[in-house]
């Protein structure tokens, strides 16, 4: 079922495609509606949020995490995603051209002030962290 | 930005790329912790259930949906995507490998039985959903 | 530990001493941080969606289903719920009357129509259908 | 509206009374359904999220805080609240009561140790830290 080759770079159809093609053999499309999806979507959000729920503040990079632990995290990420191209799919949306679209549109809200282009505006944390803080609960959000 | 041609499909790597040079203008990597994006990327599943949460059940296609609903939704469904692509290159986690890794491990997991590989088993839906239901906990869980 | 007389109904104070209490005797305060909390109380929301998840539309009052099915939803409501009322406690916040406070303020962002509050008003679905599905993603949002 | 004296605890029975009054004054029970419901629910959680979302570790009691954000904190913790007791309703399950027997199950669960009963256990952290570790991904569940 692979077919994969390394350094090639995974597509967003090709993993619709797969997706289509093992529900397809499972008989499994009469379970996949909407919301169904959705709730699985949200399920899987749930396992991967146990994943880091214990740990306190996390750094990046997972400094001292056993291999173990990072193989399944990379289960449950993939697991929201999986879920995420399907519900996508089903709905009849083509989720990779929305995201490029979704990238443009973020650049527009949120432009690149001269100040944050420089390189020493890092010296000043506590401004930018305070105009990020202002803006929090609608970065992203349409 | 863009430079974004029709027909050609998005990759993974391209929306990660993306989201770094994105944060990276803003001084954004200070705030992009593990725990943060995730917290992020809870919020936004938050919003793509607002969607569909007081429409009952909701047919493939969303069939009668207006065009700035299915914006809107393809706006959602991409700020999950771009949360989840950055939370995975935080964690240094490769996304497309580990999706295309766990597709295969589900195969392995919901083998396609001769029965439901036959068109015709689609005539005892209750068998299926029987034996779906029981492992509804479970699906695509490592 | 249970000294519960049945019919007595059931404080979120109560709630809240016996998660403090419970958390005490294990020495689990110190992996009680607010982020954690929620994190934690995301993974119970993922296990409750779990359970409706290829389920369809579900009618009211789970017509159908196996009593291990309540029971076992009884206990992922019971988890999100004991989550919620720890971090809130965590988090100095009094949680009843909060819920107090905001089911007012609910009551003053949708007030009773005249319409609404007269039994034949069901005879018109559409209206009440539209009027609550424009509202739809800020019921019940500060 | 309230008739809500201070000193009072809030009873879970007396939300859902509440609750279930303020849908049938606005002819809202046609949309409650257990599905709609719960995603309301997940919408909610998304809100509550955002809060926490960008702000790092947030120790105990949250120093620092500005009285508006606890305010609006209280809301949000207090409309997943709602809904959580909603579900419950609509879904024919006592919540209280089920809580109640998942404080108990936990406990048996989770028995507590006499090391860890003994207050000297807290100077061996690591020890305490690394069983709870272990136990993560199942703590409060079914």
């Amino acid at each position: 079922m692979t077919e994969f080759s390394e350094g090639e770079s995974v597509t967003l159809d090709r993993l619709k495609e797969k997706m289509a093609e093992f529900a397809r053999e499972r008989n499994w499309d009469q379970f996949h509606s909407p919301r169904n999806l959705l709730l699985a979507l949200v399920g899987e959000v749930g396992e991967l949020s146990e994943i880091f729920q214990w740990k306190g503040e996390v750094p990046k990079g997972l400094p001292g995490w056993k291999e173990d632990e990072k193989l399944h995290l990379g289960e449950e990420l993939s697991d929201v995603l999986l879920y995420l191209v399907r519900l996508s799919d089903i709905c009849g949306v083509d989720l990779g051209k929305a995201a490029l679209r979704k990238v443009e549109l973020n650049a527009i809200k949120y432009p690149v002030s001269q100040k944050q282009n420089q390189t020493n505006s890092i010296t000043d944390p506590n401004t930018t962290t305070t105009s990020h803080g202002n803006n929090n609960t609608e970065e992203f959000t349409g």
